[in-house]
């Protein structure tokens, strides 16, 4: 199918995905006098006595925002607010189909970190929880860290921990069908992003002790040149022997790649550098890293992309809408490292995995009901 | 019927008036595929090209964001922005109801007016319309006048404009019932708050010459101590025999009084001072400034509340969401004074009016398409 024109068109129909209904007929004075004036004002003095109380007197409680400043959306980069709009209605639309949840897109016209930071404080009273989307590394991390230590509400990075998390998921079910020991794997991660150090991080904290991790300059190791704080952070915890050089010098016996870097970055020959069998994600969108069949033409075992017309898709839409669904509902304040291990290993386990189904269909209504339940 | 217990009871069940729901079912692979990734890029990288492409491709064009910092939440005052959310939602409620606009509460953390102005530009992307409620006077009329230059998209107070056009349209029909004419009434505008002013500006521009303004003081007069910028500025407009003291000295001979400041100020001594058959619109709320009873006892031929369980009610829920569907149809950049009287004059003559109708009713599902037409 030709998804370009095809979805312009349907997008040009809709005119947005996404509407804002009321649950309640208005048809009749009573019915204005409880929901709005005069009735409404006792609810508010309520509010205004325990503020607590808007958790179960207004939407706050199942309703988030998808903050974005539109500078990394999907492979395009920085595209602006606008452009990025019709991303995050989808991740609205999905939120309420899969998991019941409202989200409200929020785009932003701007890209300084602290007023992100500010605007996302502002909005504290409407909202449960805040997915941060398609915000450009290395401010995505300094944005996160800082909502999670500074705010009363769940902040979640879909772009850092959704993919790491669908990825660990992922990983754990090829180990299941390879018979490999997750944590005695040598894993590579092309790409410094929000995706690529957020992949890393979680699997060193699951035992992953032999991992590497490129840029685009190439290997990350203790005392290289040109990094910004968060990757000097990840070259000490990883590549321990302190290789140099690129992705071929990387790879040398490497069981697993793990690219969420640019489309075609990954030859044949050099998938045959890498150990037998090995296991390949190439997560570029919506060019891979490498193509399916060419990677099972260098020996891959297993190769997962991002896509949806491949088999194994590796999405982020098989985290967000239960997570979401699970943190509001447990009215939880912070993403754990527990949680996302949790997340991940239910994710896993939902399925009885295979070469070409590592994990379970986005579209399978268990899927978020198995993460919810993980939270 | 008790409002307060049963409107309590009726959000604590709805926990949220409103949801956010998706235009299309989600349940397929090719579903995903066009409202989401892959396809999505295709829709993405047209508006990052151009811009205007996201009113027709997205929700922008149809969804507004309603603003407010709880500071003058209907007669509860500074109640924050928590408090203030069950309003909004009503609004948003009413919004989707009667004019079929998505409009999104965000009740916001912060009283400091430039940080209100520049939150108002962050969203801007999002939205086709922003709708202002509930925020305090003096600073209401700086970040209306400000955002009205400074913002590509219509920015509407509701407390300022939204009464001032309900309060001008039943004036007119008033009119047209005791046979007086507008402009030379002596009016009485008790209040100097976001309403107070409004009301008094439109009629100044609509020629009423003869009008008098107070506050909690006494009345306005060029000259006069204790005044701020936009009070100094009606001063110089009204009141051009610089009459002083308090509300007898002002009503005397007056032919209207229209109060929109606080319940019970009113009595019927003071409306025996008025002209004979004086005109009452007596809207401050919950608690109007004179109960009907005691204003028709004393004389009045005319009476109009805030309130739904008194006949003539004046309220705003009659202009915002015919006047945001209009505004989001024509993508005017602007609410001007024009379309005011146009939408205040349409709302008139929509009916043929009686002194116990002055208005039509909210439920009236012609109110709409009548302001929408006007503007």
């Amino acid at each position: 199918m030709d998804y370009n024109k095809k979805s312009l068109d349907l997008h040009k129909k809709l005119q947005g995905k996404i509407s804002i209904c009321s649950k309640l007929k208005l048809n009749s004075m009573d019915a204005l006098s409880l929901a709005y004036t005069p009735g409404v004002a006792a609810v508010s003095a309520a509010i205004a006595k325990n503020k607590r109380l808007a958790e179960t007197l207004t939407s706050k409680a199942n309703t988030i925002a998808i903050v974005s400043d539109g500078s990394a959306v999907l492979g395009l980069g920085n595209i602006g607010p606008e452009a990025a709009l019709p991303v995050m209605e989808g991740k609205s639309a999905i939120l309420s189909e899969f998991a019941g949840v409202n989200a409200v897109p929020l785009c932003i016209d701007t890209k300084d970190t602290e007023e992100i930071i500010r605007f996302c404080k502002l909005i504290v009273p409407n909202f449960g929880g805040i997915n941060l989307e398609d915000i450009s590394a290395p401010r995505c991390f300094e944005i996160l860290e800082r909502l999670e230590k500074e705010l009363p509400i769940p902040v979640f990075h879909d772009d850092q921990d959704g993919t790491a998390i669908a990825v660990l998921a992922a990983l754990i079910n090829a180990c299941r069908v390879t018979n490999k020991v997750l944590h005695s794997l040598k894993v590579v991660v092309n790409g410094s992003g929000a995706a690529g150090l957020s992949i890393a991080r979680l699997l060193i904290s699951q035992g992953v002790k032999n991992i590497i991790i490129l840029d685009s300059i190439g290997i990350l190791y203790k005392g290289r040149k040109n990094m910004n704080k968060y990757k000097k952070e990840i070259a000490i915890m990883s590549n321990r022997q302190k290789f140099k050089g690129g992705l071929r010098e990387a790879l040398m016996g490497a069981e697993v790649f793990i690219g969420v870097s640019k489309g075609g970055v990954l030859d044949k020959e050099t998938v045959r550098i890498m150990d037998k069998d090995p296991i390949i994600f190439a997560l570029a969108n919506p060019t891979p890293e490498i193509m399916p069949a060419d990677a099972f033409e260098a020996g891959a075992s297993i190769v997962c992309t991002g896509r949806s017309d491949f088999p194994n898709q590796i999405n982020n839409a098989l985290v967000f809408p239960g997570l979401f669904k699970g943190l509001l509902r447990k009215k939880s304040k912070k993403v754990t490292k527990k949680m996302k291990l949790k997340i991940a290993l239910a994710l896993a386990y939902s399925i009885k995995p295979a070469k070409n189904k590592l994990l379970p269909h986005i579209t399978d209504k268990k899927v978020v009901v198995t993460v919810a339940k993980a939270v």
